[in-house]
């Protein structure tokens, strides 16, 4: 099928070239210059060190998109999708999956006229080298549900899915971006501000001290009725991910903006709606928020 | 007089420096070796970059200390306190002042035999550059109080005080290691685990909401009664201090042991005596002993 695929960061690139195999893809970009780097280029894959492709794709830069795909992937960070909810209110005609992290997302997606909509959950991960090179390094899944119409869609996706680039239709589109928001809440921010790799924060017995606490504190304000299953979810995810950095400290030691709002800035949003108090959460989100006023400042 | 001071760390180099112009000094090392440096070279001090001294004092290892001295100045951190108590109820018969951070060494004191017992808040900055040489890089003051006793000791050494080395004589030794905690307990660790200078705590907004939030933390668990003052304070030392690295940063930068069971332990232990929580008391002593044990597994 086409598949229009909106954002050219690591994931958009990983997506892109995965299912250009199987399918006919267009990849939408925030620039011309990436657009014209990947049509000149093709795109390329790393992974175990060995370089991959080219992949052929259709590339333009996002005002040029006409929204005339059958599946639409938007694979943009989460504070990047206020700027394009109008442009895909206006244009997507087809199923549309949505890859954010965090939950704030959520509110806009039936404002959306598709009678198809997807969310997903990314496990994956993924680097970008340049303009059309992503580097695949963990291998995963990428967790799939529906958020409104029928699933049709999404099992052709998955049957289709090449080798190495699985998806996994999830039965509830909640619980399964709920799992990955305690995930980012948790390790992201410890991990970003204490300088360490994921599984330092079990290893640790002062810093796995905080985890608990924080995991507490996003469990009470989200309510979750079978917190062990979360709890569990987020220490397999610290042991598998155990000598990786996570995103939000990559992000901080670069000076990249971070998905800070769209995780605990989403949780503070909920707890003050809840008049719930979360002192670590409102502590990680300061620490986080001025970690980048450095840099601006800078 | 005869001063006998106990610790050869930066702030015992730097009280025998000051004090030998006026008074026979002993100074008494952890070490034989530290001792013997002295002995042979004086002691030096660098101030502005230049090198003043050599002032004569006398050297010895702690072990040789008979208690003989008029005034005994104790200048260690808390934490080498419990391994000398009893050698100090054994030997000490002339006035003592406890230089000491916090506040948990304060049940100790009521143990000892000798008539006057003072305790002392260092404001000067120093920095121990060798076994025998330290850097007052920030002039101050030192605050004195009466524990037990009359203050007749604290005053002669007052009036005998240097120029650029004042002793002040506070009313209330409560208040005076109070005040000193608080600064201790908000910039020590957000500075230590935010990796920034004592300014930008509260020039950078996302960080003044925490250390706004720490302090009321400790407000609360004190019980301070005119908090306002408390706060004034606090902030009047980050900005005197703004381009500064506070202690514990430095602890933490060198792989050093902190002062944090001083300062955060105590208030963490207060806390829970009286039932109240302090979550980001809590967060900080553990984020602060993560590191420390980082660098143990090292």
């Amino acid at each position: 099928m086409k598949i229009g695929i909106i954002g050219g960061g690591s994931i958009g690139l990983l997506f892109s070239y995965h299912l250009s195999g199987q399918h006919e893809v267009s990849i939408y970009t925030r620039t011309q210059e990436q657009a014209d780097e990947i049509n000149e280029n093709g795109l390329h894959l790393v992974k175990g060190g060995i370089e991959q492709g080219p992949a052929r794709v259709n590339a333009a830069p996002i005002q040029d998109w006409s929204g005339n795909e059958e599946f639409i992937v938007v694979a943009v960070k989460q504070y990047q999708l206020p700027s394009l909810i109008s442009n895909l209110k206006d244009k997507a005609r087809g199923s549309i999956l949505f890859l954010q992290n965090g939950y704030g997302h959520i509110k806009w997606l039936s404002e959306l006229a598709t009678n198809k909509i997807y969310v997903g959950s990314v496990e994956h991960g993924a680097v970008r080298l340049n303009g059309f090179t992503v580097q695949h390094n963990g291998v995963g899944v990428t967790r799939t549900a529906v958020f409104k119409g029928d699933p049709d869609t999404l099992r052709e996706l998955s049957n289709k899915a090449p080798s190495g680039f699985p998806f996994i239709l999830e039965p509830d589109y909640k619980e399964m971006l709920i799992k990955k928001l305690v995930v980012n809440a948790v390790i992201n921010p410890l991990t970003a501000i204490l300088k360490v790799k994921n599984g330092e924060l079990v290893q640790n017995p002062f810093y796995f001290k905080i985890f608990e606490q924080l995991f507490e504190e996003c469990a009470c304000i989200l309510e979750l009725t079978d917190k062990e299953q979360y709890f569990n979810n987020l220490m397999g995810v610290c042991e598998k991910t155990a000598n990786n950095h996570s995103s939000m400290y990559k992000d901080i030691e670069i000076g990249r903006q971070t998905e800070v709002d769209a995780i605990l800035g989403y949780l503070l949003e909920l707890a003050r709606s809840k008049n719930k108090k979360a002192p670590l959460i409102h502590n990680y989100y300061h620490c986080i928020k001025g970690k980048e006023h450095e840099r601006e400042g800078a």
